[in-house]
């Protein structure tokens, strides 16, 4: 079993109730990766038995620590329309014997149907040098990092923590599995906080910093996703303010053929 | 009473409910304009008891029809912790004479101190001619349009439906309440959906379009929100991707001294 799969896997309890547990693969510093509690909040939407239509768009708030052990989430569809179904997701844990809320999430699934469509936002560097004319980096610095082998373009995490400003905080890299695996609309949702936080880039200080709310826009259906295959993504990132202990940042990910599959954006914590 | 004041008036019920009732002045062709209906979700949470902080992001999910008449507000704070705190917002309305859920919020409200501070979106235009050297515009379109009093700079909505694309879908503006009331977090929830459909400007082309689901990233404390008086502000939004029914787009908006006080994304269903 692809650890990824082991660590979204979700035991069905009926009711809208899904049993999950933490994987070790996907620890980051403290708790697990945000892009893994997102991929297996969305799993449960994926695996209810009422689903209507794809993941379109989905917002995850991480609202207290997720200790090492199980979970359930609960996936509620509370409106469903003709093509579209809004659902309410709330992960729980167990916080010194009591239960608590860990994470919560929104989700939109929906029927779409072929339409005009365009981008107003094309895959920068394509027909430049692809993925395999660059040297490959897996971080080993957390274990989730060593999930994902990427290829630095610009911006890459500062080598010195100097506190010598930059004026830019845009990241441009290529990114893919370290074990190969098919995207799908869960992986998609994970690698959307692939994206380190843009203060360090900006300050080359690395102060504590997390997600605390994440928002993805999904713009490909599953077979367009699926055509990803395990091959690179192109992904970027920018932020945009930061302010007291605040700060936003977006991210975009296309695929080698320029194909945008999704568009996300975070506000994250940061100290001092 | 401003009409904006009695738009997002609440009544509170106790156990986290608060009943409000839809306004004539902001409805929109069909229904209320979504940036009333989140101003008066955030109320409701800035009306709570146990609220700690202040409104650092907001995601609002336009689930179903919002009747013209009462509806109730649940707001529940489901985690707190020592500076931030997590909230879930149902808006519920009467569906043929049974409850159903018309709205969906998550907040997170949180206590900010002063930090290492910056921006990468300094506001565009400043130093130019400024929104008193210009005509304004009071659209009379639809209600809620009237509410605002516009000064377009660039990207406004094509005078002519003729079908020709446009490369761009870049809008720039300033806008303030047509009546002058001082700007709050509320008033500022409602000023982030201020921004049309950019498939609009795209195609030159007026398809059914609507917003599906809206984040807000609150970048200001109260004190500076109250700040921008009831001036203008510098508002601008750009498309990102149009694909099968669902496009997103991203504004920001700055006080005219160029403070960043909110970001803001949303997903819009379009037809065709």
């Amino acid at each position: 079993m692809h650890p990824f799969d082991r660590a979204i896997a979700l035991e069905p309890l009926g009711q809208s109730r899904f049993a999950g547990h933490t994987s070790a693969d996907y620890q980051n510093m403290v708790g697990p990766f945000g892009g893994i509690t997102a991929a297996v909040l969305l799993n449960a939407v994926m695996q209810h038995p009422d689903r209507l239509g794809e993941p379109t768009s989905m917002t995850v708030n991480f609202a207290g620590p997720v200790p090492d052990g199980p979970f359930e989430i609960l996936a509620r569809p509370v409106r469903t329309n003709r093509s579209t179904q809004h659902w309410l997701l709330e992960q729980w844990v167990q916080e010194n014997g009591q239960p608590a809320i860990a994470t919560t999430a929104t989700v939109l699934t929906a029927v779409r149907r072929p339409t005009w469509s365009a981008t107003d936002c094309p895959a920068p560097l394509l027909g430049g040098p692809g993925p395999d004319q660059a040297p490959t980096i897996i971080t080993h610095f957390t274990p989730w990092l060593r999930q994902y082998t990427l290829v630095p373009l610009e911006g890459d995490m500062p080598s010195e923590w100097d506190g010598r400003e930059n004026a830019e905080s845009l990241s441009r890299f290529w990114v893919r599995k370290t074990t190969p695996r098919t995207l799908d609309f869960c992986a998609l949702a994970a690698v959307c906080d692939i994206f380190y936080p843009r203060t360090w880039l900006r300050r080359a200080h690395q102060v504590p910093a997390g997600t605390v709310s994440m928002t993805m826009y999904f713009h490909a259906g599953a077979q367009d996703i699926a055509q990803a295959g395990d091959d690179y993504l192109l992904a970027q990132a920018r932020g945009q303010e930061y302010r007291n202990n605040f700060s936003d940042q977006s991210g975009l990910l296309w695929r080698t053929d320029g194909l945008m599959l999704a568009s996300t954006h975070q506000m994250l914590y940061y100290k001092q």
